[in-house]
């Protein structure tokens, strides 16, 4: 017999610990344990709202638990159609098509619409989801630097392959800055390309009302965009979708790996995230609330010394350096009563490890003293060790 | 200028359609429309159990509609980590790590246990998920003639990688038919090899007490075997789960790109997955039925003259050949009031176009007969046009 094979699993998981990268599950309770939440995605404060929870609850009930099925075969019911329908007309797009996440919505969009015959030119700093995508391609893929525009232009303008995509993070998910989605745009249609702009972190955040960045950079309307979105950050639900036009859906429908052979979205998280969308149209105000306090958390940064983003959503980065450093900061925020998201190598470059925090709408006074009390404690650590 | 990128999207579109493979939308009505359902991988019956969509829609008020983040920050709560005990305990496995979906867990678990430096054998009937996760691990892939242990202890034998993973689906998921577990278990283990097996269409259905394959096959207590299952068919709900000891959950929360990256599955999944299992515990005959309604569909079949398969689980396919004539039958089931499922490339391969049927442990006698009449129509179709 060879060697073990849990042996080299061993041996891996030894040299992670050592480096500082090893990861544990802790669950929590409904109230986030009394720690005041800076972690989650939930922006606009939804997930517990009554009118979200309770039309999740009657979903379950009128559809049942699962949608049991492919969206294909059985996994597509009227609910289904009407939350397309609304995440379309909400964002200014002819169609969508919902998966039962952000993730495997950006796996289908990316591989459905890149191919052998295609190159995928795709941002450094964008999500595992994207950056598993272009794997799955088959397509020559080019990976620009950070928000390089003349990068991009450059791949296009040197590719052999006729087809090109050009696929970039709306609103990048840790450093929390926006892409020049304009100028994206402008390169791909002089050169062809379709331009992939997932809006996980912008949907309900940015442009008026929480339509998202491409919205607000007045790029709804063009037929070269297509937009990915998750419903479980601002929508305070599970799963995703996929916007544009009728070529982009017919080809995600008759191609899509991630969707013809994944179960569809619990009627649950469909209906849960229908209600949100009807909060965001009647409150169209929440997502300037959850940008402003974004503002303020980073403002407040600064003041104080902790290197951090001018934030273009609700995302908002302290960036500290090595790994233990940034798991030291962390425990500080919960000694002050504030939960934040800490990341490390594989989520961040090496050397970029950092504390993620993230605003919300529903943010009080005595929260945002909260969080700058944790902050102040933060910058106290002192020079690195 | 360069050519419009819409136009090669409509190209394709119009080739998939003129060889019969354009996919279409249909959104159905809470109960199916009518039609006896026989599409739904819904085997036992619970997605629409009163007890199971009840526990759905509690799980969602207590602890909102979604997890609100990875669950690495925010998205593990104390019902995430009940439902990974009871999963565990009821298929006899050291642990479990639950995901947003069966997909997600496939992808996570080839590719974190893969990696360059192993080889990944797959059976050649494997479920899109686990060819995608190939994809992604980077490993050197050996593709396996469906359910051949000699060519798979062949790959094993030959490779110069030290570290190899074997990957099967339990039950495939359109031919229905197990695969040889106690004896690529016996190979991978002599060959220093992991045996990665998807339960998604076993668990709840094959094994006393639906444990599953690798239960019936006695082998829940090998730690070199890795099972993948989801939460999406017999168990009524949606997600996945990855069952394993723990260097295999450690390696999961450490690098499993789609665990790490992705939202935590929403809290009225996992209830109304909790409450799933709940029942099947105390129904220990549900998985029984629901096998002996198959055997009878593909006697039905066998009888009639129609190509069929033994039916390991719940899935009862039955082969046509070309797209075309397997839409034909699945019409004319529908205009007999049955539901079933119609798979074309690139869900099968050409030519082996299908129906496919499966059973519930719900099928009362009446039904058993819409289908035999139904099915009795597809016969009456004749030889290829
Ligand atoms: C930029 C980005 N895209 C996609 C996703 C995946 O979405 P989901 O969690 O709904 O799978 C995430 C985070 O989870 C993300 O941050
Ligand atoms: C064998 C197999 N594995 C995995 C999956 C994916 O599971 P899920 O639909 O929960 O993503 C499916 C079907 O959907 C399947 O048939």
């Amino acid at each position: 017999m060879r060697n073990d094979p849990l042996a080299r699993l061993r041996r891996a998981a030894e040299a992670r610990h050592a480096a500082g990268l090893r990861r544990t599950r802790r669950s929590r309770g409904p109230d986030h344990d009394g720690l005041l939440d800076l972690a989650s995605n939930d922006y606009l404060g939804l997930a517990r709202d009554p009118r979200v929870t309770g039309a999740a609850a009657e979903a379950a009930r009128v559809w049942g638990a699962g949608s049991t099925g492919s969206r294909l075969v059985t996994g597509s019911t009227r609910l289904h159609a009407e939350l397309e329908e609304r995440l379309a007309a909400f964002a200014g797009s002819p169609d969508a098509l919902v998966f039962s996440s952000g993730y495997l919505a950006n796996l289908a969009a990316v591989a459905a619409l890149g191919g052998r015959d295609a190159l995928v030119v795709s941002d450094a700093g964008n999500h595992a989801s994207i950056v598993d995508a272009c794997r799955l391609s088959r397509s020559r893929v080019v990976v620009t630097p950070h928000r390089d525009v003349e990068a991009v232009e450059a791949a296009l303008a040197g590719r052999p392959e006729e087809a090109a995509l050009v696929v970039t993070d709306a609103v990048f998910s840790v450093d929390g800055d926006l892409a020049p989605l304009a100028a994206l745009h402008d390169v791909a249609v002089r050169h062809g390309a379709l331009l992939v702009v997932d809006e996980a972190h912008s949907l309900g955040v940015v442009g008026e009302g929480g339509r998202g960045a491409v919205a607000a950079a007045g790029l709804s309307a063009s037929p070269y965009v297509v937009r990915t979105v998750t419903l479980s950050k601002s929508l305070g639900s599970q799963g995703g979708a996929v916007l544009g036009g009728p070529e982009v859906v017919q080809t995600l429908l008759d191609t899509g790996r991630s969707f013809i052979f994944d179960t569809g979205l619990a009627p649950a998280c469909a209906g849960s995230a229908l209600a949100a969308l009807g909060i965001i149209e009647s409150e169209p105000d929440l997502p300037a609330r959850a940008r402003d306090h974004a503002v303020k958390l980073a403002a407040y940064c600064a003041e104080i010394g902790l290197e951090s983003n001018d934030p273009a959503a609700a995302v908002v980065p302290v960036f500290l350096g090595p790994p233990e450093r940034a798991l030291d900061a962390a425990a500080r925020c919960a000694d002050h009563g504030a939960r934040v998201g800490c990341f490390r190598p594989p989520s961040v470059p090496p050397g970029r490890s950092c504390l993620r925090l993230t605003s919300r709408a529903d943010l009080g006074p005595g929260d945002l003293e909260v969080i700058q009390r944790a902050l102040r404690a933060v910058a106290e650590m002192g020079a690195r060790p």
